[in-house]
């Protein structure tokens, strides 16, 4: 089977898990717009309306570009014509739909709403989430490739390091190594505020530094507008350097962090970074399907206390309260690992467990992977040294 | 006057622009919440809402990060707090409120008019953009700054040129001296489907491939789910390489695009460059406080039409129906200059002119220069070399 067949098999199935979905929660329809859902739902991105009904075949309202030639695909220049084409079509309007309320802005949801005549849309944007976080065989292909890619350039970092060089010197180095490996630029994530330009490397006390975005750390970057990342320091002689740059080597992305040092670090560091490998190694034991996601956080959040690293753990001044998230075409997708998370491990859910520690002065240590949940266990899927490497 | 204090009166000034526009829209309270606003208005960016009565001092109500120190700070969890907290702070409670409705997601939208108990909030994206669209003297600066860097990298393209290389190769070449000349990474764009990674390099055919996003101009891109943009092919003899790489040195961007050719191209290229650069003149020549800038379009499109080059402008297969776009803290701000505009040039607008052509085979040519409006005229922000500069 080619790529394009492969491709057009894994969208019927996609296709059919979200019919069955609309049908058990008795939703007429489901309009998708955004970038992410429409590709996930087309294989291609448009600038327009998705629209499928609960049973049967969808229909592609494009503005932009010219040249799709889905079946079914009819031009439009505003959401008003849809309702007018369905019926052209021979479709009936539908009383109950499902939009990407958490998503689409206020003025083009009310507008769709108006359209259809609806006064409130079900939230597609927590349902097409959900479905995500499950992924196909042709997904987790596609993630397994990013995940080769990713240790691909991750390997090459001490080739890259030059004593005396300040964080962002390193970070530009890496960038053009990612792009040189395919990383496609762009580094998706859900919702407002998580502004971020291909992942981040923190070294030293300015891991320390809290961030508006709501990433596991933070980070003072380069300018105000983007208060995230490296801040443009000399990287110093016992501080350790933590990357965590973008898996985006196809649209399916990995999460990992590994942590390199300038020299020897202090024994503290040591000591927090192999908790982080231990959580994950306990983690590795115990994940499978049925196993809740609070629990993966409370583990590890008793591993942290037992070792009395409860200061540093996710941050000093401000701490993040997860240790772990789905990865996809987002890279902050469902489950989220807190203490709180009602979320359930399921077979094909791909995750990203982070437990770092920012140890004041030094700088963050701690390792990141990507992992699939299998049929009775969890899988890793970015495979790389993962003790501080010395530059 | 330091930065730190030239920044504080700016911000004062933004400030009082804005209640302004409140009291005379009858107003009493708004909401901004979105990066690029929040930014705007108050020099940082924070994870929560900014809240501005049409008199008075702003209230920040901040959910990350820890540490911000304005004065009327108040740490929420959600936005229900906000009216409480103003009631405790002896605020009035308003009748009438501006949210950005155009890019806020519904539910949150939703949510925050639920908080205040009101039915229908005035659209603050519209009005924001409208205020942001004429810049301060303090914004000017950082502008020119950018602009200087612009100049510099694309003074470095030759230079980074070898012959068999890929659109992709020679555009990776450019990014990363733009990163080492202060490039923030980021390239902030209005509105869903705007994707884009650090601008846009078309060469030969690919410039001819319609994109879904709204830009002047597409290419196929290297991933379907980035569909625009260089796409990987090599670079052949004769074809040219239009480079219209993100301006975006300090949070205000500029806009600018420059052609190269890989040796000699046809002539019908060369003279169509002629006239983009003719019409850059002759705008040059009247634009001025007054001018409409439909105007503007229906002059550029004149003198293409004179030359018959209309089924080259703006794109061959799908033609963009704008000629040029206001230019700040994001890429596409006000005016728009479309045959249909009401818009009208005024003092410290700063807009970006982008006449071009594509010519089947050949590529994309026509220059593209951020402008600002003075008091009497209008000045080229964006000084290099324009005619088509062979490698």
């Amino acid at each position: 089977m080619n790529y394009l067949e492969a491709l057009s098999n894994d969208l019927e199935i996609r296709r059919s898990r979200l019919q069955q979905a609309m049908q058990a929660m008795n939703i007429e329809a489901c309009v998708l717009t955004t970038v992410v859902n429409v590709f996930y739902m087309t294989g291609k991105v448009y600038n327009g309306y998705f629209y499928l009904p609960a049973e049967g075949k969808p229909v592609h309202f494009v503005k932009r570009p010219e040249g799709i030639d889905f079946e079914n695909t009819i031009y439009v220049r505003k959401p008003e014509q849809i309702t007018e084409e369905l019926q052209n079509l021979g479709f009936a309007h539908p009383k109950t739909l499902l939009l990407e309320t958490d998503v689409i802005p206020y003025g083009e949801c009310t507008r769709l709403l108006g359209t259809f005549g609806i006064a409130e849309a079900a939230n597609a944007s927590v349902l097409m989430r959900r479905l995500r976080s499950v992924k196909t065989d042709f997904e987790l292909e596609q993630v397994r490739l990013c995940a080769r890619r990713h240790e691909a350039v991750y390997k090459l970092i001490p080739s890259l390091y030059r004593k005396g060089m300040t964080d962002m010197e390193l970070q530009i180095e890496i960038e053009k190594v990612m792009r040189q490996h395919g990383s496609l630029g762009l580094f998706r994530s859900y919702g407002e505020n998580m502004d971020i330009y291909m992942g981040s490397l923190l070294v030293g006390e300015n891991a320390e530094v809290p961030s508006p975005f709501d990433f596991a750390l933070g980070g003072a970057g380069t300018t105000p507008i983007i208060p995230l990342g490296a801040s443009g320091q000399k990287i110093k002689d016992g501080q350790t350097i933590m990357v965590d740059m973008a898996g985006n080597y196809t649209p399916w992305m990995t999460d990992m962090t590994r942590v390199f040092s300038a020299g020897k670090t202090l024994d503290i560091a040591y000591d927090a970074h192999q908790v982080s490998i231990d959580i994950h190694n306990h983690i590795m034991d115990i994940a499978k399907p049925g196993v809740s996601c609070a629990e993966l956080y409370n583990i590890s959040m008793e591993m942290v206390k037992k070792h009395n690293l409860e200061p540093y753990f996710m941050g000093t001044k401000q701490q993040a309260k997860f240790v772990g998230h789905g990865v996809g075409l987002e890279i902050n997708e469902p489950p989220v690992l807190t203490p709180r998370s009602k979320e359930i491990l399921e077979p094909n859910i791909v995750f990203a467990l982070e437990p770092k520690f920012v140890i004041p002065e030094v700088g963050a240590v701690g390792i990141e992977n990507t992992y699939l949940i299998t049929g009775d266990g969890i899988e890793k899927l970015t495979i790389l040294e993962e003790n501080i490497v010395e530059l």
